[in-house]
């Protein structure tokens, strides 16, 4: 089956190739090399043929390219982005509330279908046109409603039990955005999302060339 | 100089060494040891003696471990908590709404300072507490106020418009949330943040997972 073997940094590119080759169908081509998508995207263009030729049956000949209209929906194929994968989220403080109220994740095949919280005050606001929901009903709700995503927006001392129980629920992936590393059982896909780690790496730079400045 | 040396690596791996130490102070210990530090989040501990060293400078000691007290100053400073670091954000639209109302970014020594948009109907409007102003203002105002972060959270083909106004209003490291690839000169950072990327990522594992209960 294409794409069965894609390794996890080609899945990371898609989003890229897909972005670009959307502009190029609007701007009228209908084939592209993956020379030119490589200079764009700054990439080699050997990683760009290797990745492209796995959503792509009909490869990209040398001279004439890929077709363009087949790679985009080899890539959307491949990325989910015409099925629809419902997820629930799990702590509706700042970074949840911010998250539910983003409208972008529909675009990309991932719904919301419900957010928890264990804090009497946040249960039954509604946000993002969600209801909060108590988090004792976390794991019942998952399983009822074969919920395969997690995301987990809790503070990191509750993260790995709100994980344990989104897996009893039947959760297959956690979206992780809590800054902790979960334990998982195998089969379980865990990714990380780490807004401190980021903004940890920002502000060293920062600091190494007013260091260098001043020094 | 502490720190100056520090891989990008290790800088991510911080904050997850402050948050274990912030737990273990708050649970009265004074000193722990790498071991436990790796054990507790899945690392090895010889990389954990070698990322905290750099940070601590007793070092840690085998069989008496490290100073907890000490250590969480050390990564403190280093991720720059204690001193505060001003951003401007880029694109108020749904996810740069979402950064605009996060409240957690204080925590993490970063201060969005103002949000821009291009768009006359978003210009005016007040979002998580702060104006949005018009884009033409950009370049200027980074430069007057010595803005030295900027989020870019607009459309993948205006980002590299923004990335280079930006830069030449002044600013060195760049937290990019659109889908592109972003070109700058030497000595600016970009930092990476895809979230369509993750989702990918997610919603290929719950495919093959499918696929391998079907076939």
């Amino acid at each position: 089956m294409a794409g069965t073997d894609i390794s996890k940094q080609a899945m990371m590119r898609m989003p890229y190739y897909l972005r670009y080759l959307r502009d190029a169908e609007a701007s009228g081509a209908s084939s592209v090399s993956s020379t030119a998508i490589g200079e764009a995207l700054r990439l080699n263009s050997v990683q760009v043929r290797k990745d492209l030729a796995a959503v792509c049956s009909s490869k990209g000949k040398p001279g004439s390219g890929f077709n363009v209209r087949e790679l985009i929906s080899g890539i959307e194929e491949l990325l989910g982005y015409n099925s629809r994968v419902d997820a629930v989220l799990v702590g509706a403080g700042s970074l949840g509330t911010a998250l539910l109220s983003y409208k972008g994740f529909s675009e990309y095949g991932m719904n919301i279908v419900a957010a928890f919280d264990s804090s009497a005050s946040v249960c039954g606001r509604v946000i993002g046109g969600r209801e909060v929901l108590d988090a004792s009903s976390l794991e019942d709700f998952c399983r009822n409603n074969s919920v395969h995503i997690g995301i987990i927006t809790v503070p990191a001392d509750v993260a790995q039990d709100v994980c344990s129980e989104l897996i009893r629920g039947g959760v297959k992936a956690i979206w992780n955005f809590a800054p902790v590393k979960l334990k998982v059982p195998d089969g379980i896909l865990i990714q990380n999302e780490n807004l401190a780690a980021s903004l940890a790496v920002l502000s060293r730079h920062l600091k190494n060339m007013s260091n260098a400045a001043n020094g």
